[in-house]
């Protein structure tokens, strides 16, 4: 089976110029079929800031009104996408810039009213607004853009196939392309992030955990090693592999060949 | 030879909510190859102010400063390209929203320094900044697209193929793309705005010029029945069919298949 390597890179790399550099120069020297699928919050914060409109965040995920529908929408799908498309080219990578919507690849629906545990612990019912969750990927129309070398860089938004687009998770994106793709490729899902890996102690960049299994994880939950934001990454990798990605990796932006970061199986 | 519509359609089409409707639907019904060029220039001119940036024009092009570039990127490539191309998925359009630094599509060059005539007739060198001249279109990637069912959404903007993006005029964009595409298919051109079509009296929608040739273009220039910015418009209509490109049609944006339209031979 042929490779493929989906890297998602967050906010707060493609945000600083030297990180991102470092990220795309390493992009581009890996082999074969790859995706890059990118976030951008950050920067979005900053531009909603700029326009007047308060970034309200529940569970760490973005409550998007109309007006933060507009930013996000720029933000994501121009701002950041074409800049990291417009420097993948400038290295030699034929890159193109996608939504969900385009091509229709992810398309998603507006996300019901979700009851949410908040920081002081009471629950609340939640209206997130404009907020995909996705029901479907097309792996024939990403293939397509695959076997012609082109490489997709893909922005945390979807549609709804009935003419709005909608914010999405980036990590959610990353791993729906990867398990669309797994039944064609042998996928590397890899999350790289400004952390080396999953840390044993999370003071101590020397207790990188090399590899969690299923067996290991419920003990590195039980024992809270593993805690808070870490949870839900953890199990978006293993539900991915539960679908057929050979591997998720999570590791730190400079070592995205993952020499030092933490495999997930 | 298949037929390919190439429609332009300005800013202020795409950002009057009736008015893109209007013009989608047509375009959705459009038989056979597609690609629809969209401006952006009054929302640009609106995020910009927002944001506290002021907007400069010289002849009636967009002086682009680093974080001018910034918002046009955004704008172009992020908010009006995902809202069409959205609405298109919608009606069953499938669209992939592009711009020129996306599979390398339209390449250009920094604008050097130019002499422009001012509008008080004096002459200045003026900067226009992060401007792209577009220097290549990739016929075959744009071809590759159109074979599989793909319509092309494509924003004013390109790359120097160095890593930037740059800001290009969309009238520009579209006939890039149309003489590209011409020794692949029948081309048709489409300038759609707000006017039903170059007319004899400016002041009267009935009296609209049917056909307009090189002999005819010229006396129409020499009587002054055409002039101002319509100029700039006609003699990219005529560089694009010296080019190739069959027939260029400018019309009103409720009347895309130019039942009343001037069409330019």
């Amino acid at each position: 089976m042929e490779k493929l390597n989906v890297i998602k890179v967050g906010g707060a790399v493609v945000e600083d110029t030297a990180s991102l550099a470092l990220l795309l120069d390493q992009f581009a020297f890996l082999d074969g079929a790859k995706v890059l699928v990118h976030g951008g919050g950050r920067r979005a914060t900053k531009v909603a800031a700029s326009l007047g409109l308060e970034s309200k965040m529940v569970g760490g995920r973005r409550i998007t009104d109309s007006d933060m529908l507009s930013v996000v929408t720029m933000v994501y799908g121009g701002l950041v996408n074409k800049t990291v498309v417009a420097k993948l080219q400038a290295l030699g990578v034929n890159a193109i810039g996608l939504t969900g919507a385009d091509m229709d690849i992810i398309r998603s629906h507006k996300r019901p009213l979700k009851k949410v545990k908040m920081d002081d612990g009471h629950e609340e019912m939640v209206d997130f607004g404009y907020v995909g969750d996705v029901d479907k990927a097309d792996r024939e129309a990403l293939r397509g853009l695959l076997t012609n070398g082109i490489v997709p860089v893909i922005a945390p938004l979807t549609h709804d196939g009935q003419g709005s687009m909608l914010n999405t998770n980036a990590d959610t994106m990353a791993s729906t392309v990867a398990k669309a793709l797994a039944p064609l490729y042998d996928v590397t899902l890899t999350f790289c992030f400004e952390m080396p890996g999953v840390m044993s102690n999370p003071e101590d960049k020397d207790t990188v955990i090399r590899t969690i299994d299923a067996a290991s994880y419920s003990k590195l939950k039980a024992d809270g090693t593993v805690s808070g934001g870490m949870i839900p990454k953890l199990d978006n990798a293993f539900e991915a592999i539960s679908q057929g990605v050979a591997r998720v990796v999570i590791t730190h932006f400079s070592d995205i060949a993952a020499k030092n970061g933490t495999t997930i199986v």
